[in-house]
């Protein structure tokens, strides 16, 4: 199954749902390009591309709410059956946390022109990209699954999620060491506490969206499941 | 307008759409509970209370799922006309941001119980006693924007959102002065930061309530829209 199977009578009808799939793929690789870029200024202390990711916001929401529009206009429109119902009520779903990863990337733009001390070299700087290249490949995989309604790359995800935490988990811990080694790293320790802070929100959204393609897929809800259970329900017993 | 206006041929329509309402409002009271009691363990420093608190959101999870379930439900089988359908998805849509604040509720609980060092009183436990009782009111009037649909109300939620950003920023300020004055107090300050934050964001999530039920009784889309601006759409441009 990919997002292409279901056979429609309607011609117009057909290419109404695949433009708003095409246009959630296209919010997702806008998303994908300011984390990218979130992640690069930080580490590169790239402070005017930390400010344009800062302050370029805006195109991501205008996406998020014209695809919520266009959803649900389809909806009231065309009556779809149930499992085009459940993709259009997933995209509406989705769309919350692309745009929320947007915001995220937004802050770790800003936290990356805040912040005065340089963070480019070190075991923090290794830490710290170790964690942006996790979550840029946690994104990647996320929207991938999206796109091919992939259940077990979706599962995959889900199943990351639990190493960003701990990495970002060891960011803090190294922070905390650094703070306590000389006061005047405090702020800008905080300022990459921060930053780690919104890295790891952006693995929970990818999660969050992960579930919906699972949902989506097998129809049974895994959210809030834990992650054995998960497994056991999408691979069988055994997987 | 309130939640009951709309009038149906079908009894049993009309009893589905209470329940799917009344349920959310159910939803919203158990969410609102567990951020007072979350608040409560962390500026009382009751770990007892803070351990409940961080142990009990699955119940809140499994009603966000059962709603979800319900009102995909009632769109699929009923086929709902244009506001009804407005309606329901805007309760899908809230019913994520309360869930959501039900997860911040949780980690407020789990920070408490760690924090070993007592916030009970000075000035940094009266700016959290502070930003509390803002959270605290801006759900309860959330919830209450919610249930009568009142836009006035959602409008004052969207506003109120800035000071407790400010009240954040305040006691973030507050807690560097404190790591700076005394080193080992850095592990203990990061920890009510991180409380601090997940207050801000249950003040981000009210705020996506509220304009979803601005964008549900409006028909216009205010979110990403900055407050003049929706102030104007809202009031008339004299407002």
């Amino acid at each position: 199954m990919d997002m292409n199977t279901t056979q429609h009578t309607s011609h117009q009808y057909n290419r109404e749902l695949d433009d708003a799939r095409s246009k959630l793929m296209t919010m997702g690789g806008l998303v994908e390009t300011q984390v990218t870029s979130a992640i690069k200024a930080l580490l590169e202390r790239d402070s005017e591309l930390g400010e344009k990711v800062a302050y370029s916001d805006y195109e991501i929401n205008s996406m998020e709410v014209a695809i919520d529009e266009q959803c649900a206009e389809i909806i009231a429109r065309r009556q779809p059956a149930a499992s085009d119902l459940r993709l259009l009520i997933t995209i509406i779903k989705v769309i919350t946390d692309l745009e929320r990863i947007g915001d995220e990337a937004e802050k770790v733009g800003r936290y990356a022109v805040e912040t005065t001390e340089s963070v480019t070299s070190g075991e923090l700087h290794q830490s710290l990209r170790h964690l942006g290249d996790h979550v840029k490949t946690m994104l990647h995989d996320t929207l991938d699954a999206l796109a091919r309604l992939d259940v077990k790359q979706a599962m995959q995800v889900v199943t990351n999620d639990q190493q960003v935490d701990a990495e970002f988990e060891a960011i803090s811990r190294q922070l905390i060491t650094r703070m306590l080694e000389d006061p005047r790293n405090i702020k800008d320790s905080l300022n990459v506490t921060w930053c780690a802070r919104s890295l790891e929100r952006i693995g929970d959204h990818c999660k969050n969206i992960c579930e919906y393609v699972i949902y989506l897929v097998k129809g049974k809800d895994v959210r809030h499941t834990n992650l054995d259970k998960m497994r056991e329900e999408i691979f069988g017993s055994n997987g």
